[in-house]
């Protein structure tokens, strides 16, 4: 059973408050719970590899159960760390926008059902291998098309 | 007073369970809180906006209450409907990585304070104005170099 029941929100549009996590403070051995550490990619040096994906003529776009498992499966290939997921399902059309975020950055998605389009983001840093995402969201989402783009961000930090 | 309070996480990195909302099912007039319909931008029509923004020699990156204000400025500026808001923050670096979601998609926030580094992706659809964030992350973070890319997702969609 999923831990967390779907939430139903009357109001929806409130001002939300802030959800935080704060690590412990530091008591006896300091735990650094970030691994998010610079990594070398194609020679260059960089706070985080960062993949733009698009996903066109894709399915299964307004199921957020799927959505939630192709997140969490998409997390684990890539070694990352889930600290915090958050979707939000839209009506009348069904969108999903939601993400994942992660001990090494984040996971977003955005899905319009009704072109059949996606718009995730992938960006990971330390040893998580954000390109291991990819089948998992190929297998998920089974699009005819499917775009990546990659940024490597800060590099020159 | 802020409404929600620092959360003290003791495991820190379980499983998280699916923090969701969804919207109200259809029973009268069907609202649809989705605000992000396709733009035409530079004579191109797509999905949305995606704006990449990495900041340089920047201040404040380990201080998540302006991190939170600046979040909720920058959603403002743009004309944004904000739907959940939700940062973690790393110990012993103090840096702090979160995103807010939005109708019109999100903002996400990374930030190395031991690097004076931050990377932020400004991902807005419909009527919201991205390129409006920008001067307020400049005010909240004084960066000495700010470097913006732009993305037209999801075109011909």
């Amino acid at each position: 059973m999923r831990p967390a029941a779907l939430l139903r929100s009357d109001k929806g549009l409130g001002t939300p408050g802030t959800d935080r996590k704060k690590a412990k403070p530091a008591v006896s051995p300091v735990i650094d719970d970030r691994k998010d550490h610079f990594v070398v990619r194609n020679g260059v040096r960089c706070a985080g590899v960062h993949l733009i994906v698009d996903l066109y003529d894709a399915r299964h776009l307004d199921n957020i159960d799927r959505i939630d498992e192709a997140l969490r499966r998409a997390v684990a290939a890539a070694g990352a760390t889930l600290l915090h997921i958050h979707l939000h399902h839209f009506e009348p059309n069904g969108g999903v926008s939601g993400v994942a975020v992660l001990a090494e950055s984040h996971i977003s998605i955005h899905t319009w059902p009704e072109a059949n389009y996606a718009a995730l983001d992938v960006f990971m840093c330390g040893d998580a291998k954000p390109e291991a995402c990819i089948p998992v969201l190929r297998e998920a989402f089974k699009p005819n098309r499917i775009v990546v783009g990659e940024h490597l961000r800060g590099q020159g930090t």
